[in-house]
Order: structure tokens, then sequence, then C-alpha cells
């Protein structure tokens, strides 16, 4: 069986790899409606810690959820002019509101008699059917701001879906906030930018670089885009969170005003942020390895896994029992612990398997550890192990789940840093690409060169780096002044 | 503003009661979409704190979450023939995937060349694309049983609306188990039961009758379908929650088999459940009076506010001081606890509105109080107020969240008992429907006498209740035999 679950290495084709780890590692997978996935259990249940930390974060940072339509009028998304050019195009259609038994006696046909007057769209983003709902409940500046959040499901039509990283349909969350000041929106749009971080940083594990979205690269119908953008193993970039300065674009397509202290009609500024589902496909990218899933101990489903090892049921029964004890002690240090006690599997099955899942912690014992006082404790993300003595493990395996969170962030730091690097010229950049990586380099600040380098070398601006090196310099494709280094990779 | 909040006496329309309460507690609105509802952030917090409870007893008994796709092919539906009679009929239809610029310069139009071969439905239920799943996961009884629950949302063409009650588009959970025995199904559909009549009684404070429905009733797929019946002030029942023994109906209609212990082929069992937001619908009309929502304390967002009452801003510091320090008493209690020192509104502004929003008990306290050592504690409930010491307050405020809990549970359970009765004639019946409530008559178990019996009179068996008088006796219509008495009642 062991064998069946066995992954093509990363090396052989990363691609593959990483499909086959979704599906093996009982994540995702593909469902009978084009591009749209199963999220399965066992990947529900890290999306929903996921939901955890950050809809905690964001109630401590003043939002509050909500909820809004799945379905949007055509007219609405025709409101803003850039928004309609960047979302109405690729979208699930309803047209019609019945079906009727088939006259020829198959089935059920679409009634044409019930054809709506105006098609709905299912939500790709609900920007505008969200503002078409605060033109209602914004009259005066002491009702704003309002902070709101929502945990929904939207719909990309993609043409090439890929599990997690590109569906058709994919969970995410949606924060949409109104405020009475230019300045108050930019906080709030930036604020968000940091929780995400702080998110990927200390929950997924993951470095991020936050940034500004270049102007081709920004969301349709924002001011600004802001993002954190993260390095896969293959050297690719993928963009892990966007948090949107609105402006007053959908304030004015939507006619929402309010009335200052001043007595003045103002329109309201906004932002909205999100992150999805597509967080899974990063997660799994970032740590995992040819055995399976590498994940952060604050994100997985079971932190530590105990296998039993026996040759009969007195050795079975004596030991499980021990594991019993170590289990209390563990869960009452907030662990989450599972007892393989399956005797339809063996060992070398289960250790395989949970190498697969991606279990921090595993701790196996057999007759002769419990003579001994021994136990051997097995790594995940390093793959080593180590006999010690039962006698104060508990402690050891509290302090690895810190130590591993720590390990597998520094070591895709590390690698991100490996993969960094300043280039001068468009021949060298030319080159350097192939290798994948973040390539610092600077750029003219137009579209059209941004548009050039995209379509002669498939990499685009990631963002305009916060943080790092701003000393001026002349750009690698025009030879134009460049005000500091842009970050391009090619991405996911 | 207290006069523009006030509402429609329940005596003197009901439905419009309910109607205004909905949208000035802030619970829900329409939106621009016919027949779906924005849950505003005061109605979801109320509706994320029964998710939570839910979510814990689903996994306190053994299921998991997952998520499948929102879009069910049209030929999925028509599988199970009763169940596409049932559901294929109102519903939203996706027939494109593509929008384009209209030639004629104004905004989008539905490009004809992006038609999908097949249609594609907006889940009204998932039993379809979910058994079509469950194919691949089961092949042995290895595999079984498979307990999943997924929150999701669903849309019905509804032609008429109203908010939580009845809607296109709501919020659910639908659970989804596959099982090896008849045996094992009917005991995993009837433990959902017990869990959801415990969730209405013990967090809720509803009082429900569990029963089985009569064929007309049951869910289109269903062999049996079990229920939680409820009744709200007006006399009217509320189907709460439904729980269903779908025999082998779906797995006969998806070909899902599984070879037993003796190497043979069975099809699978299954069950499926599902509670909704119309929940939410029966929380506000079982509790609520003519001054607004009235919340059990185990569901309300707000369980304890503090409103300040003062001259000037020494006393409102010092008030707001005392507050601030028996909150954190409160609050390490567990409770949740708001402290309303906006200066722009006075006391009796904010006493209407915290009892339009149904906070459980309210303090308020002045300078003379300070000076006395005493505070004002209100009871939402009873609208009863009390002076009594500061001095150990917080241990009283702490019993009234359970009294209060018990007294609106009690309340509701009196209310039902006073308007449950025995009718014996199809007159009786006649003159005693008007007046509402449940009427526990006798009925020959013949869909023919159920359906003229609603035909002439509107109501509806809402179950045949499990517990409670089992004597035989004979049909108020047809005097052929009865089993037992059965639950008539007009319903929502």
């Amino acid at each position: 069986m062991a064998e069946l679950k066995q992954l093509t290495s990363r090396a052989t084709n990363y691609s593959q790899w990483y499909n086959e780890l979704v599906v093996k590692a009982d994540l995702a997978e593909q469902s009978a409606v084009r591009g749209c996935m199963v999220i399965k259990p066992y990947g529900y249940t890290i999306w929903e810690k996921m939901q955890h930390e950050l809809d905690r974060m964001f109630k401590e940072t003043g939002h509050q959820n909500a909820y809004f339509p799945l379905l949007i009028p055509k007219s609405f998304l025709c409101r803003e002019a850039e928004h309609v050019e960047g979302f109405a195009k690729e979208c699930a259609v309803v047209t019609h509101y019945r079906l009727k038994n088939d006259p020829d006696g198959s089935g059920v046909i679409v009634d044409p008699d019930a054809k709506l007057e105006e098609e709905l769209i299912i939500r790709p983003t609900s920007e505008t059917i969200i503002w078409n709902t605060y033109k209602n409940w914004i009259q005066s500046y002491r009702d704003l701001p309002i902070l709101i959040n929502q945990w929904a499901n939207v719909m990309r039509w993609e043409m090439r879906t890929r599990l997690f990283l590109r569906t058709a349909e994919f969970l995410w969350q949606e924060g949409h906030t109104a405020h009475a000041t230019e300045q108050e929106a930019l906080e709030e749009a930036q604020r968000m930018l940091n929780v995400y971080a702080d998110f990927a940083e200390n929950f997924m594990a993951i470095p991020v670089v936050k940034g500004v979205k270049s102007p081709n690269e920004r969301f349709a119908g924002a001011v600004e885009t802001f993002c954190i953008e993260a390095l896969m193993q293959d050297g690719k970039a993928l963009q892990a969170g966007t948090s949107h300065f609105l402006g007053q674009n959908f304030a004015k397509a939507f006619d929402v005003q309010y009335v200052d202290k001043d007595n003045k009609l103002q329109y309201v500024w906004a932002t909205s942020w999100g992150v999805s589902t597509r967080l899974m496909g990063a997660l799994i990218m970032t740590h995992s390895d040819d055995n399976g899933l590498v994940l952060p101990p604050n994100l997985a489903p079971i932190q530590v896994v105990m296998v039993p090892i026996y040759k009969n049921d007195e050795q079975r029964t004596a030991v499980v029992a021990k594991f019993e004890e170590l289990a209390a002690k563990l869960r009452k240090a907030g662990l989450s612990v599972n007892i393989d006690n399956n005797d339809a599997k063996k060992p070398g099955w289960k250790f395989a398997e949970y190498e697969l899942k991606g279990v921090p912690v595993r701790l196996a014992m057999g007759a002769r550890d419990l003579e001994n006082g021994t136990i051997e404790v097995f790594r995940r993300d390093t793959l080593t192990k180590e006999t010690m003595p039962i006698e104060g493990v508990e402690q050891h395996v509290v302090e690895l789940m810190d130590a591993i969170q720590k390990n597998i962030y520094q070591k895709a730091y590390d690698f991100r840093k490996s993969v960094t690097r300043e280039v001068n010229s468009y021949d060298e950049f030319k080159v350097e690409i192939e290798k994948g990586g973040f390539l610092l380099c600077h750029w003219d600040g137009t579209p059209e060169t941004e548009e050039k380098i995209k379509n002669e070398t498939k990499a685009t601006i990631r963002c305009i780096p916060f943080d790092g090196d701003k000393t001026p310099g002349t750009c690698m494709v025009t030879g134009k002044p460049s005000k500091q280094r842009v970050i391009f990779a090619r991405s996911y």
C-alpha cells in the first residue's frame, strides 16, 4: 500500500508532484463540474484552522462579519468602468429560474418561459453588490467607518484550473470597508496587509514580501493594490493576499455620499481585501517534500501521532496504555493528538501515511521501549528520529512544536534569500529568469516596459517592495530613470 | 429617534411586526436581487453563534466538514426520480460562462458563443453532487461510515419570500453520511435529530416536538424524514430542522456499492440532515415582543449592556470607571459585556435601542447610585427592573443568564402547551384551526385525506410525534382506523 502513495519527486516534475500530493494527502480533488474542486475533510480542516485565526485577527482589528447575495445583477458590474473590464468577462451567468419536464419524457430542460429580465452573475467578487447596499447604510459621518468582512464562495470561469491554485469556484474572505477620509482608508488597507503578513509568517510559516502592485497588476477598480508575495520551492512567486485602496471609485459608481461634520456632502472612501483557498496551495508548495506534506504545527489538524509497535495483544495493550497517559498530558498542553491503534495496518504503512499527511511529530513505542523507558520521536520537517527517555518527553514534544514552526519558516526564508538577487541588464535578466527566484531590477515605471518584459520572458512585477534598498537607478530595458528596484518573477 | 424604531404590535399585525423587527433590529434586509437577503452584522453574529454550537455538536458526534461544488450538472438532478420532482423545478440555471462588450457600446451582454453544453444548477441541496463524489470514495466496508457535514449557501427560486423564513438564497449546513447497514443509517438520522432538538431547546430556548413526517411532507428522495417542529407566537408551526433516512435511493441512483466483509457487493445506506438561517426566523418569532427582540443569553451577541447616567463629565467618568470594574469581573465569568459610553445619545434612547436588540440584561447606574452603592438591573425577558447593591451584583447577573434562558424556554413551552389540544371531529377541526396552535387528531394515514384537509383548511400534518399518547382511534375525516394522533397545524 505504501507504494501506491509514492509521489513523483519535485526534481522530476514539480507540477506533477503538487497535483499528486494534493490528491494523495486527501486535501482536495476535481469534481464532476469543470474547474470546481471538492475540498476533502483533511484539507478542509486545515482551511478551517486558517479561517479561525484570520477571523480572530479581523475581529481584533474591529471588523464584523456579514453576508451579501451570491448573485449580482449584470448591470451592477458595469457601473465601475475598470471593474467590468477585469471581472465581467469570464463568469457564470444565470439566465433562467426554472426547469421543466422534457416533453419527450427524458429528464428536464430549461423552461424558456422562465427567462430572467436581467441576467444574474455569480459573484466573482462583491464590491458592486456591497456598495449598492452601503448606499442605504451611509448618510452621515456618524455612520462611518463600516468595517465588514464576508466569508463566501466566489466564481471566476478560469480556463486552466489547478486544485487550490486556480479553480472556477473558490472559498475566500473579502473585507469591504467604508471611511470618511482618504487617510483612514489608506491606513485600513495597510493594516489589513499587515494582518495578512502576520498570518502568513506566524501561522503558515511562509515569509512574504510586502509591497504595492504596479498598475498592470492592480485590482480592477482599485487606486492602489497592496500585496504579500511568497516564493515557492520551484522558484515561482505566488500572490498570497491583496488589500486594495479603492479611493472613491465605488462610492462614485454607486453614488455613496455622506454629510460630514461641516454639513457638506462627500464621497465615501473604500478598501477591500481578501485571501482565499489559494493559500492552501501556498502552504503545500512552500514546505512539503518528496515524502509528502510538511505542515506548520500552528495549522496541522493532527500535531502529534502515536504509533504503537507490538507483536501480540498484551504488548499492544501495554504500549497503548502508556500512549494514552502521554496523550492526556499533551492534550492538556493544548496539542491535538491521535493514537493510531488500527490493527489492520502495519507500523511502516502508518509511518508513510503520516509523513504524507504532514503530521509534525510522530511518536513510536514498542515493548522493548516500554521496558527501557524510552520512546522514538520523529520530526517530519527534518525527517530525523531520536530515541529518548519517556520521562519528560511531553515537554520536549511541546517545545518541538515551536521549534518546527520556526525551522520551516527559517528554511523557507533562507531558500528565498538564496534565490533573490539583483539583476542589472536585460540580457542577464533573460538568463536569470529561467532559473527562477525573485529578481531585483530597475524598471522605468511604465506599463509598456512591464508589458514588453512579460511578453518576452513571462515574468511580471510581483511588487514594488516597501522594505529594502531604495537607491534609484536606470531601467534595465530602456535605460530611463528608476526610483527603486522592484521584484520580478514568474508566478502562479 | 426612539419613535422611529416603534414596532407595529404583534396583536395589530403579526406578520408586519416580524418584518419590521428583522429590519429595525439590524438583523437582515432585502437586497437588490429578488428574494436574496443581506444578513447584517448583528444578525450574522447570532448566526455565527448558532454555527459555533452546532459545529461543535457535529464534531462531538464524529463528523468532519468538507466542501462540495456550488454548481450541479442538470443531469445529476434527474438521477433520483423523486428528487428531481422536488428540487429541479424552481432553481437558478447557469447557461453561459462569459459576457462580452455590447457592440452598441452600452455595457455588457451574454456572449452567445459561451453557451454551456450542459446547464449547471445552483445547488438547492447537495445529495446528487455528493453521492456522485462518494462513488469514488467507497469501495469496501472499511471506507464506511463517511460522516461529513458542509456549511454552504443554497438556492431555491421561491416566488414569495420573507427574510430568514423563505429566501431564494439561504445559508445552511447539510450533513451527508454513508453507512454499511440500514440500522446504522437509521440510528445516524435519529442521532442528528436529537442533536437538533438539543440545540433548539438548550441554546435557542425553543421547545420542539420530535417526530416523523407523513409521506406528503417527506424530503424528495427520502425513505423517512424526521423533524423537529416548533410553534410560533401566532399559533403557526415552523419546521426547525429535518434529518432524512435516505435508504439506498441515492446509492442506487449513483451506483455506490461496497464490498462487505463476506466479499459481497452491497448498496450503501445514506442519511442527510440540515438546518438553515430559517432558524433565525424561529428564534425571533418564538421569544420577541412588541418592544423588540428577546434573545436567549446562550446566543445573544451582547449579554449585558451598561448604560451610564450622568449630568456632567465628572459623574460620567466616575460611573464608567465603576462599570469598567464590574465589566472586567463579568467578562472573566465568560459574559460578553458592552459599556455604552456614547455621549451623543440619551439614556432613554439607549434603553429602547437595547430592548429592540434583545440584550438580556441592562445595567444602569447614576451618580446617586454610586453614592448609595446601588445599581439598576433590567431583565429584557420580563421587562422588570430592580435596584440592588452593587456589591455582589456580578454573581446575580451571572445567575440571571441562566434564569432568563430557562424562563423564556418555559414561557414558550407553556404557550405551546396552552394551544395544543385534541380535536375529534372535522367540523370542530375547521373551527379550531382558525385559532392556531397544534391540533392532535386521528388521521387514517393516507395521502388523500391529508391532501383534502390541506386543500380545505390550509393545515398540514407537522409530524407524527415520537412521544405522547399512542392510543389508536378513528380518522376525524374518513372514520377509518388511525394508529395514533398526529399534529396538524398551519405553518410557515
